[in-house]
């Protein structure tokens, strides 16, 4: 059963027992572009204890670096290198784990922010935001020529989606069975600041649908994200806990990777999601009303 | 276990048997605007024996006033009354079977054939073909005003499929659990003349991700257009045959109708699917190569 966090001596008792503080950024930090108060005084605090801060998101719209744009503009703290996307997490499982050979290039169903990380890592893409399949035009296979080096698809969200790349993405995964079927991550929705919209385990899903195969899932919880993170920070996961708004990705990747796990109900997850007849069967560790709750530790 | 015909006395043999003849278009007497070798010779020979032809398709691109035309450009007799599709089906389940009140309107996932369905109906509907909802620009929450009178989402085929689209059905569905959720039919692919593309069930895959929730399917494989059909024409189960190329929507289909069932092998069904250890568990009565295999009878 989960502790419920109230009183000043529950959350002294985090900052205690874990040195370092894995962040989801969507329905923790901030909804849309409204920040959640106090997240900005409560980030400041853990710094200032010698805390090590780090932002996981399966958020691939955007790349790390334009990421970084949107911690500056709400007036949160961040380095590029505490951030970890899950566009960024794709590109580096491609170059590094399966190891794409350099002549081939990888179809990409959604935006600029999976295009730049492949960049970064030296990826040859097509599809994306390229104009030419960014068309409410009819598809037709008679007018189009299949490139024959893809060998992988990557889908994420992408508010573009059109029967287009829908359509060729679906052709590349039906002709080459050896063609990669990557997605970013598998959130059912994306928490907009006015409300839910489909995210990109939903865009991804007629590809699912049609092929009757699931894709490789980079985002939270698998646990390519927390290797990624691994590579670059020293971290002991014994005094590490991961804090999210979402029992299924944020909670189960914590749990998947041996963290801590603390959840905000700022976001996704209501509590009757997590009481009562219906509750998830993953359980947190702890949770509070909002990571803002934390302010009762500065005095 | 299927019966093979491929001797003139086994067509005969149907011929005997059966006085009704419903029949599959796609992938059975066309692939996209190619007939199927033969095709018309038999329907005439079937016509010239008095048998009862209607033509039961699960595409709902085209009301069955504009897929008469397709009849007619590919030199097929036809009757409108002989044709029905899913578009049409949906249409009379929304009007005759849920009797969705009159001030209350359906959201459109789909193209001009569910529209014509639904006016002929007498329905109040949006989305579909509308250029506002055919867009790539974003799609946000806070510059939408959502029509209080939806009381339904029909989703079908929709090449212009959108994340506007799939934001607006979603959201009508998520803010009203009595908000019905429909589908004109699930199949995963559409098999256009070059090749397979995302089907019907596949542009509403988002939608079911989504919500966590499954559409009420109307066309094939079930009982709702067969309903349909009864409705208009008087006809003996026992002396019909469903011929198709889908084991999951056209053989099940006349399964569930306690009708028999010839496979064709001109679509989506392979030899592989029906024989060996991957074979599928639904099996027809019949098999034969296409359905221009009975013109052994025309002498």
């Amino acid at each position: 059963m989960a502790a419920r966090l109230s009183l000043k001596q529950d959350y002294e008792g985090l900052l205690d027992k874990y040195d370092t503080w894995l962040f989801d950024c969507d329905g923790v930090l901030w909804e849309g572009d409204r920040l959640v108060d106090g997240a900005i005084e409560v980030l400041d605090l853990l710094r200032s204890r010698n805390k090590s801060v780090m932002f996981v998101t399966n958020n691939a719209t955007k790349s790390r670096k334009s990421y970084k744009t949107k911690f500056d503009k709400l007036g949160v703290q961040a380095h590029v290198d505490e951030i970890y996307g899950s566009a960024f997490a794709s590109a580096v499982y491609i170059s590094s784990v399966v190891k794409l050979p350099k002549d081939k290039r990888v179809y990409v169903i959604g935006m600029t922010g999976i295009e730049e990380e492949l960049r970064e890592e030296g990826i040859s893409y097509l599809g994306g935001t390229d104009p030419a399949d960014n068309t409410l035009e009819p598809f037709t296979l008679a007018n189009w020529t299949p490139d024959p080096a893809v060998g992988a698809v990557l889908c994420g969200l992408d508010t573009s989606i059109n029967y287009t790349k829908l359509s060729k993405a679906f052709q590349y995964l039906l002709r080459d069975p050896a063609c990669l079927f990557l997605a970013t991550n598998e959130d059912s929705t994306y928490p907009s600041a006015e409300g839910l919209l489909p995210g990109a385990g939903s865009i991804g899903a007629p590809l699912r649908f049609a092929l009757g195969r699931d894709p490789i899932s980079i985002g939270k919880p698998a646990g390519t994200m927390l290797e990624c993170i691994k590579a670059k920070h020293d971290f002991d996961p014994k005094r590490t806990i991961m804090i999210g708004d979402r029992l299924n990705t944020d909670i189960q990747f914590g749990k998947n990777g041996s963290l801590a796990t603390l959840l905000v109900l700022t976001g996704i997850t209501k509590e009757s999601d997590i009481t009562g007849p219906n509750a998830s069967p993953t359980v947190p560790d702890y949770v509070t009303k909002s990571i803002g709750d934390l302010r009762v530790l500065i005095s």
